[in-house]
């Protein structure tokens, strides 16, 4: 038995899913004729109060097509140093849309509303990149999956009106958050101007992202996806997981948040651990006692059929999913307790 | 009952495809980990001969990449005045690659290797954009689905080798040409660098593309894709209708081809219709007398059932496909006849 | 003694105009505090009936910087398929704008209104580049420094407001055009919305463009010219060339244009000419009889101490300015009459 | 008197460098054809013991063309969080070369050898940027007009080549760092690949800066260099300056620093002052114990004719000069002095 929590992107399909994927009306989603992705887009378009949704086959596709809606070349973004828009799109933001990112040291993924009004450049200033969007990632992946202060969000949100930015949210594991904290994606939806949300993290769908927002930022949407080249024809089998997801697997995230402050807590206790980040969702980051020594930790519980990955510099993660499963679950637990 | 001939693209699965898709084994394509798309990527580079072959969600994110892999900022490709890089891709070639096309005034939509040698700009004159490739499109979609000379791309080939070119096959309809002429697959992966092959159009898949080249040329075809969008998951399940195509539709492009054929002498004899280009494979390209009589001609159409395109300045564009049945085919020529 | 007719390029200030280069009151331009800039600016824009000017150290960089200023990434610049910006500034429009250029089949680098129309891609049609701008040369250097006619320009004009299309004039020539042509500088500045005009060719100064338009476009131009790195600082010398040349030079391009003419009758009578392009202003196209002549052409006369320009496929091209004395003009026809 | 210490971009040429100047022979320098152009690039070529050598007409062209020529879109340059190109060149570095900075928390602007091999991404961990350049400025203008230990240069140069990874100075100031510190011009053409000088800060020349570098690496500097927009044409007559500036102005350099010193010792004895980083050059950072003192203590010497720039955050910054007297510099210790 192999125990990924690699990442919760590796779930497959469940045969309920592969179901309502296989019985999908399809059409040709160019000419947007595909029903079952025009009913998934305005579903997520209705659940965040928004007037528009594009499907899109990745998350990072909708990030970067988010960013270009939101600025032009030259630009920057401010972000967390830990966003994902920054270390883990391949460079995409400058690549694709030729801005910079101005990284804010923030706490655990998540900054302040004073950081971000102290890292806003004098427009008139034309030495620096214009400033011209927010970008928050909720829940923060390298941040060790934590959920944001929804104050301080709305906060941010002001400081964004003041200064003509943007604000946009990378909702990858949205879904994570909304279950944990009592803010509803409508919430969001009424502070952020652009919102992408991941189908295939926790929800388990095996492919796709969708990217919510205004009327006015989102009608270069459609183009911009095309010339990333994400415009696919008959996607609606896609779009039916996604779907389906939506009616059927997002409570059900309370369970792997559960599972994962159980290793929380069984990590605390070893002593080859120096720290765990507190959990909040889905995700256990934490750091050996002896910084090198990470490979050699993999290597054995990978002998043991457990993948977990690597941060750099001593740190490791785990991500608990919805093909963890309880037995699997009691296996790790143990395994854990015995190193 | 509508009979859909806007584009060889709004095929749906049949019930074998869709089978083959249900039953697929997948896994995290971005671990490089689904077997099928593994699979298929193998089985395509193989039958073109190529050492590497990588899946990607779209034909315009294949060419694309191809361009980018073969190109830097401010680099010109050669290709055909009609070509879909520069028609159809949303002005990527410029926005991914910051590149421009020098376009050659070839004949439906094919060029000669003289035209070729003589739009190469001095390497050393550094006023003009440095040439650093060459683009074909086989069949040539705004050409009329017209297959190239295979003993013309050799010369091409041949030029390429002499300047240091990179050399581009835009296959999207490639699979018409393998059967339309005797050149095999792999006739065509030894004499370009890169191929970029569709499994949306003729053989009836969803949704896909492959990139088939080189070793080194490929290097960075993963990285590229994962900064445009296009690094999916468990896309297994696509790229099993992919295989299956490739099992059971290709071959029946024939009676695409036939039918097209059966479409051009039915339109030539027509009073309204000035030209009809000679036909080669499913794309049937024709003039109406009166130019500006497109609007009108479509609508009379429409009316009964019938959808075509126009591609501006009078000239209309008829595909055939995989769901264009032979009850259809027989319907559509009675229409014709009465027109 | 060097008869050096490459291009109008290669003039060296005349002691008046080192003169008042030298005795230049400057400043560090890039807090815009160098009065003799700001006085070539306002000159300029005055000149033109606009609100704003902007110097450059280059044609190419004042070009670019208006293409910037007009376009998104992705966007489609309509031209004459002999545009400078096309051909002759390094790829530059797509490197630093991202964009393509729509090539307009003209006659001598000049197109027709009608053109322009045919030439926009529908905004809605995604698959297409967005029409964004229109761009004409004058006068049009590979056209053989043909003069657009004003009339044509005005029809436009009003296309550009029908599409809302940004409207620049290249007129790296246009002081040749307002001599040679019964319109005005301020004419050009009424259905323009920038004009960029060049300073070291006809008008025989060192160094230096400038850009002239709207408030509203304008307002990024400094941004622009800093990101590609034309912010000088000290830059007063170079600028009061430009208003000695304003002062002294304009009204003696008459002379250059009687040269060019002089030496297009001459050209016409010789038996290796071909054709001469129809001669406007200061620029004579010819084709020699034997295409493959050009080579044996121009060496023969850099025997004899003169230098002209190939233009490829057995085109030559002759350019007359300031630093080509009445003397060497005499000398020139003699040597031509006795080819 | 207006005393003007915000920058040492501020001074005027001397009589004698104007004279060198106005007797300059030129020629069309986009032909590589102007002599005194062509003697400075030789000149700084043999004095950094590089082959190559390009004038450009900004420190901001150089430094953009070097981070062009050293990688492709997508990458990543590792610099300091204070470096010039992250903040004082308009997000040049995303706009024309599509790259992100890996910012490093430096001491005053620089960095560790071991501070590099932390932030090299592995090259197969393609969801990052590729890692291709390290960049150091040296002098560090936002360190303070910090000096590098060459000890630690060469250990990074080590680590460049161990990762096969280019390597940037940033010499704007490196004139100040030559006269501060026993290390030759020679000794950093040794380690760099690529040198970038400025002719218009410490030596006075009103405009220019060179790019010096390896044969191959400098191959297509031309080639950007006309993209960007920096071929100008008879650009001697500012090259003469830059001639005559190393013959005459670099000993000198050592008053500035002198100067700068005297004023690091007047402010450490005022009251309203915090900190004043330690003085190596012609560079003052000090801070002002009341943050928000800043505007209110730039007007009350602005009032006594003394300007000097706002680094932001109650941060001020003064730079000695050539045009920054004895006479000056007496005064305005006086005024400090009573403050």
């Amino acid at each position: 038995m192999i125990i990924d929590l690699r990442s919760d992107t590796v779930t497959k399909p469940t045969p309920g899913m592969l179901d309502a994927m296989m019985s999908a009306e399809v059409g040709d989603d160019v000419y947007k004729e595909d029903p079952t992705v025009n009913a998934l887009e305005e579903r997520l378009a209705n659940m965040f109060g928004k007037p528009k949704a594009l499907f899109f086959p990745t998350g990072t596709m909708a990030n970067q097509t988010a960013l270009k809606l939101h600025t032009n070349p030259g630009d920057q973004v401010i972000c967390d140093s830990n966003a994902h828009i920054y270390h883990y799109e391949g460079g995409g933001a400058s690549f694709n849309s030729g801005i910079s990112c101005k990284l804010l040291d923030g706490h655990r993924g998540m900054f302040t509303a004073e950081q971000v009004i102290e890292a806003i450049n004098p427009p008139d200033f034309y030495h620096s990149p214009l400033t011209a969007l927010v970008e928050v990632e909720n829940t923060a992946n390298r941040g060790g999956g934590s959920c944001w202060d929804f104050e301080e969000l709305k906060r941010i949100r002001t400081i964004c009106n003041d200064h003509s930015l943007g604000y946009h949210l990378d909702g990858a594991r949205i879904w994570n958050a909304l279950v944990a904290k009592p803010e509803t994606a409508r919430d969001y939806g009424q502070i952020f101007d652009t919102v992408s949300v991941c189908l295939s993290k926790g929800l388990g769908c095996p492919i796709g992202s969708v990217l919510i927002g205004d009327e006015d930022i989102m009608q270069n949407a459609m183009r911009v996806r095309k010339i990333l080249g994400g415009g696919m024809r008959q996607v609606g089998y896609v779009a039916a997981a996604g779907l389906y997801a939506l009616d059927h697997h997002l409570l059900r995230l309370k369970e792997d948040h559960q599972k994962a402050k159980d290793i929380e807590q069984m990590l605390s206790g070893l002593d080859s651990v120096k720290t765990v980040e507190p959990v909040e969702t889905n995700i256990v980051i934490f750091e050996l006692l002896d910084k090198k020594n990470d490979g050699k930790f993999i290597n054995l519980l990978a002998d043991k059929g457990i993948r977990l990955s690597s941060m750099g510099s001593g740190k490791l993660r785990i991500v608990t999913h919805m093909d963890y499963s309880d037995a699997m679950h009691d296996k790790f637990l143990t395994i854990l307790k015995s190193m």
